[in-house]
């Protein structure tokens, strides 16, 4: 069995942003050499999420603004008497999650036709980071 | 280590369907002949999840319902510019997520009593795929 | 390629309750001996969840609250016919998922400042387990 570890650095310009990280995930499986076994893409932080859905700009907007709905800014959140005020981003990264699994087969991200992994930053404008962990033979 | 790859296929009759696969997937890890290890059970479309909960009818009936009030259809998704009709589609299948990875020990899938896995169709009557992806000794 | 497997027991004394589980999970680490890896944490019921985010009281009343917004407690579930009474906690066990993938690099969890493992119980006081998979070399 082999492994190979990579990181992703972000910072965004805005405070949210949906970022297609396809490439830099079969990158990371092209330098490993793994043919067979699965990729974990893991936020590092816990106002981010990672998805796999589609690279399609109406939906990436239609999603943010159910993620603002289901889990909305507010100003009263108890997680900001510490000083902090992006309560929402957790509740968001909790709702998305903040990893998936990508099955890797012959070599390649064994996906369907639409599927791509996206980076969610929930409170950006600062530096953020994603692991790629390649694990196979 | 070792890796076995199986794909299911559906074909729903109705829009929404949520199918116990635990069977198929007892199957893949039975003819993989892993011992220990996981399973990645994951859909292959950007409209489908993958769950593990209880199967029971009632419970079933439910989810349908509290995802349709989460993430419900409606007319004026921007994604439907695109001539798409399934935006909530989408949103239910991040909702849910669209894999599990199932622990295997001893060569049975590690569950508690009551943990079925589901296969979760939001945009039906077409083809769909699931990847079951066996990794272990 | 090695596994080491290794079970948590919980008996909440409230209904519902969050648990840091990190310690638990790094012990489990050591003991594998592996350093590179993964490390599946999956509950074993249909009414818990595990996730990773923040030690943060505050955060955890606010995660509390909304998750009995978006799943509350409802008298009329269908699942209720069979006499149960926990149709919330399963709902709830859905939204925030019942497993993460825990990335191991050089022998220790590979997470970011604030990462934190936790259990969260939707219907407690009684006993329930946890599965913590290691895998890797």
């Amino acid at each position: 069995m082999r492994t190979y570890t990579e990181y992703l650095t972000f910072h965004t310009k805005k405070h949210r942003e949906f970022i297609n990280i396809t490439p830099q995930v079969e990158s990371a499986l092209a330098k490993s050499g793994i043919r067979e076994g699965m990729i974990l893409v893991s936020a590092m932080h816990i106002t981010a999420g990672v998805w796999v859905n589609d690279a399609e700009d109406g939906l990436l907007a239609d999603i943010d603004e159910w993620l603002e709905k289901l889990a909305p800014f507010r100003q009263d959140y108890r997680h900001h008497q510490t000083g902090e005020t992006n309560g929402d981003s957790h509740l968001k990264s909790l709702l998305v999650h903040h990893e998936v699994i990508v099955p890797v087969t012959a070599g390649k991200l064994d996906f369907g036709p639409w599927q791509q992994v996206y980076y969610a930053e929930f409170d950006g404008q600062r530096k953020k980071r994603v692991v790629l962990k390649v694990m196979g033979e």
